[in-house]
């Protein structure tokens, strides 16, 4: 390609609403344009990206035995009622109406579609196990949209889904993605984990997601560098504590705290640690009739050390909270704890409330909570003493850094991901909604296993910048740069030897099948240099006539610091062993 | 690739909503699924028909320097409103509200969001020319959609926009589009035609679309074959009559034609051509006042020969009636005519009328029209005898086979085609509207010259199949089919021979690159060979142990009705040479 005849466009500046660094990038280097909030173009160098990823992400999935399909972006409701999702989904599924006034959705994902295709075409499990995938425009109706194409609402997703005739069989496709995946992430040349995540209802271990490692990223990354245990947060196990509980040593006192609501300011008052308080938090779950009409609320307390956080997908797997819960009022706080938020504490209730209480506060002695009084802590609490000894004891919270790895080798670290990937097991709940059946060997029919695979193929590219980027711009890893290669020539109007040298070597490395731009516009090399660095082109060349009289070219890789000169004659083996050719 | 890893579904018979013949095969074959009306998935066999044609549009688009962007398919309302179309397009445009209730569509085509992109990005005349394109999805809102991928409501398209400094300019890149669209359907390997359509308010000829020649096709296509002259029917002109008007030989008579209330029933009653008899159509044109409130009505009278047909383009630039026109109400007719439709004409009028009289029938004598009178004809019509010579003479009508071509090189023939591609020179319609300038080389902002070209990429297999069928199925050209080749062992799982010849020529094949697929799905030959010849693939190879046995295998081209042998160890040659490798 040669610049004069693509399409450059770059910024100085960042607009304004770019929070994160590779929304900056991708808009400074004109990757995509912003046409609406959360909806962009992507434009000539930005797509160059987003066809590579996908070029890698087609390549092996067909290796796996995938088989490529394409689902329409407007589909009818009908299919999206069967599994109640078009009521459930809430505001982020896009609804429209034709001119007949009948409902459609725009995909987000296409369960429902793919299932309806297994279902009318594969009936025998002869046809088994089958893998459908399709690499297409999808939207979700964000509430708030941003980062650019890290949270947008039109996006591209390859979305990938499994039909097996067994959990068995199901376990073997999931680890044939899972294993894809891994050869996809490789080929990308991005740090990144498969780390484990929550597989809410379906249970099991079957969900991981592959997160692009990010000092910037949004999730929360557990692994062990002892071993290869690696989770989200939501999921990392936090283990029950190995020591015994210490005995009670102090009495049980009301302190005065006033004006310190948090557990941090109470422990910096007190001068303890805070991992001696415990804090309280009051959930509430409701009774409805079949009509959908409440019956009555009840209040739980939930008991976390003061330095601990709360894992809602945890809390939601508590026996009785597993239907759904919600924060408890203002009112039914008072009504139970005679207290405002702040000062409670399992002692002294007006009501009872169910106590659901972390495995780490049921290990503590001599612990400090709110007394139920403003302005006031109870110090020197103790289990069986001040309080009957826990009756439901669960894991709660949020691991930390140096909790123990729970396959008892190591203790954890956290970094930041950003999650581009996930394999999910689905196991029958899509078919079983849809009633999608196959016939069986034993000649009975049978609902499919299934497996969902996803890669945000145009958010690969933000958290490849999130990863690889430095004060002055994109460095792509070659797999996924927009071209791999760039030459620069100086003053190629006015010189024959530039202009020949710069020709030869572009035609050379189109030759060897190299995705090479020739910089033909004849800026001014200061210019031409800052374009290609906020680029993020990773190989280049600087041609100059004063090179040229020495015999000499100027290779620098986008990660390195400086140029190096390179013997004219030697720059194409030069660059093919940096290329790897 | 392998037939037991990828999916093949065919059917015996076509959905009863299936009418035409592309449709019917397009579903037997399982290229396409239905999903709603309008609204299809792409089967993996049928996918990859698309995937080859947009590769081919890509690179040639590409080669003609024209620069790939991807623009999104939900698109923000207020560029629409820019130009007036959200509102202008009626309802096959797909308007929707997001979650905060603001207006989107989804993109029919993408001149407003171009056009935006332009008028930000290029901003000096030294850009210029550039051409954007997309492949990208398509919504239209259709009435009634049908014909399966023909006139789908969800569909692909590669739509390219051309900016330019100058008209010159735009003539060139428009020439430039052209020429690459007859490499494009030249590589498809299809029998097309570039006709000239009509451009609407523009004016001029740069408007063409690119028909596939098909018996079953939409479109009337005329052409000269004596030159190269080509137009859809809508924009072929009818020449001027050469001879001149023959001189009155008969008397002006009012004949009594009861029930005979069309001109061939008229011709046959009183046996004389039916290129003697003239038909009168009644238009009105409505005056509206600012408000929008009808002001008063205009009555025109149009007269065509009665073997003529009205065209609705023709007559829409008759001065008078290119604001827009309708059809008369009964109740003008009956005020102005004093008669009901059958029996209507130019003389004995109660109220003046305009008239608006075809070229050809300016110079007919002693005609036949109606009479006013119901159950009357008047014969022996002569201009300037029995009413006055004709003010206002046009061509109205459409060609028929045998009219003179208006290139004067011979006399035109009429066939039929499906559109699938369309060039078209816009002008500044959309920069005006919409404000979108460039600094030109004397310093001073201009409007944008545009062009605007697409290509129905879901459309162009359904054509192809029209033009390339029989009974037994679909006949793909080499460059579009789904494979090129596919190879049929017979008894493969019994045959160690068949087996390792099938399989050697499979790898062979494949280390050519060429598009190979192996049927090792071990049915038996009849329902193979029936599925390949429903599916299309044009070379077939069957490999059988009874052949082997003296050195042969079986070749068959797709178009061919009978098999021949060839020499086992001269197949990959055989091949080679009808591959044209």
């Amino acid at each position: 390609m040669k610049a004069s005849q693509f399409f450059i466009s770059t910024f100085k500046e960042a607009p304004a609403d770019a929070e994160v660094v590779s929304h900056q990038l991708m808009m400074r280097a004109g990757l995509i344009k912003r046409l609406g909030a959360g909806i962009y173009n992507y434009m000539p160098m930005g797509l160059r990206v987003i066809r590579k990823v996908e070029a890698i992400v087609r390549e092996e999935m067909n290796r796996a035995g995938a088989v490529e399909v394409s689902m329409p972006v407007v589909q009818p409701a009908e299919l999206w009622q069967e599994t109640g999702r078009f009521e459930k989904m809430g505001d982020e599924l896009l609804r429209i109406q034709d001119r007949h006034g009948r409902d459609f959705v725009i995909q987000p994902t296409s369960e429902e579609v793919v299932t309806d295709i297994a279902r009318q075409e594969l009936r025998s499990h002869k046809q088994l196990p089958k893998n459908l995938y399709q690499i297409q425009t999808k939207f979700r109706d964000e509430r708030r949209p941003r980062f650019g194409l890290m949270r947008g609402r039109e996006f591209i997703m390859k979305d990938a889904y499994s039909f097996d005739k067994s959990r068995d069989a199901a376990q073997l496709s999931y680890q044939n993605m899972r294993a894809t995946y891994q050869r996809i992430f490789d080929r990308f040349g991005l740090s990144y984990r498969a780390v484990r995540a929550d597989s809410g209802a379906i249970g099991g271990d079957l969900s991981e997601e592959f997160q692009v490692i990010a000092s910037t990223g949004e999730d929360a990354i557990v692994y062990c560098p002892a071993s290869d245990y690696a989770a989200n947060l939501e999921k990392a196990e936090a283990l029950a504590p190995t020591g015994t509980r210490p005995a009670a040593a102090l009495a049980l006192t009301q302190t005065a705290t006033p004006g310190k609501s948090t557990c941090p300011d109470v422990a910096e008052l007190l001068g303890v640690a805070l991992s001696t308080t415990v804090k309280s938090l009051v959930l509430a779950t409701d009774e409805l009739d079949d009509k959908g009409i409440l019956v009555k609320s009840h209040v739980w307390l939930l008991l976390l050390r003061g330095d601990h956080d709360m894992n809602e997908i945890k809390v939601a797997k508590v026996p009785g909270l597993d239907a759904g819960f919600r924060f408890a009022t203002q009112a039914e706080i008072e009504t139970h704890f005679g207290c405002k938020p702040g000062y409670l504490g399992p002692l002294n209730l007006l009501q009872p409330v169910t106590l659901v209480v972390d495995r780490d506060v049921a290990v503590m002695g001599d612990w400090i909570c709110g007394a139920n009084v403003e302005g006031f802590h109870m110090t020197g609490v103790n289990w069986g003493r001040d309080l009957p000894e826990p009756a439901l004891v669960a894991d709660l919270r949020n691991v930390v850094a140096g909790d123990l790895s729970p396959d008892g080798k190591g203790v954890l670290a956290i970094e930041r991901g950003i999650e581009v990937g996930h394999v999910f097991y689905l196991g029958d709940k899509y078919s079983k909604a849809m009633n999608a059946t196959f016939l069986g060997d034993n000649g009975k029919p049978a609902f499919f296993e299934m497996g969902c695979y996803g890669i945000g193929i145009t958010r690969l590219p933000a958290a490849a910048i999130e990863q690889n980027h430095d004060e002055r711009g994109i460095i792509w890893p070659d797999a996924i740069a927009p071209f791999t290669v760039v030459l620069c020539p100086i003053g190629m109007a006015r010189s024959e030897a530039v202009q020949a040298t710069a020709g030869g070597l572009y035609d050379a490395l189109i030759a060897l099948g190299v995705d090479v731009i020739l910089d033909d516009r004849d800026e001014r090399l200061g210019a031409m240099l800052a374009d290609w660095e906020l680029i993020g082109v990773p190989h280049r060349v600087v041609i100059s006539d004063r090179g040229l009289k020495e015999g000499t070219v100027e290779y620098q890789h986008r990660r390195e610091t400086e140029a190096s000169k390179v013997a004219q004659d030697g720059i194409l083996d030069h660059l093919k062993a940096r290329l790897g050719l």
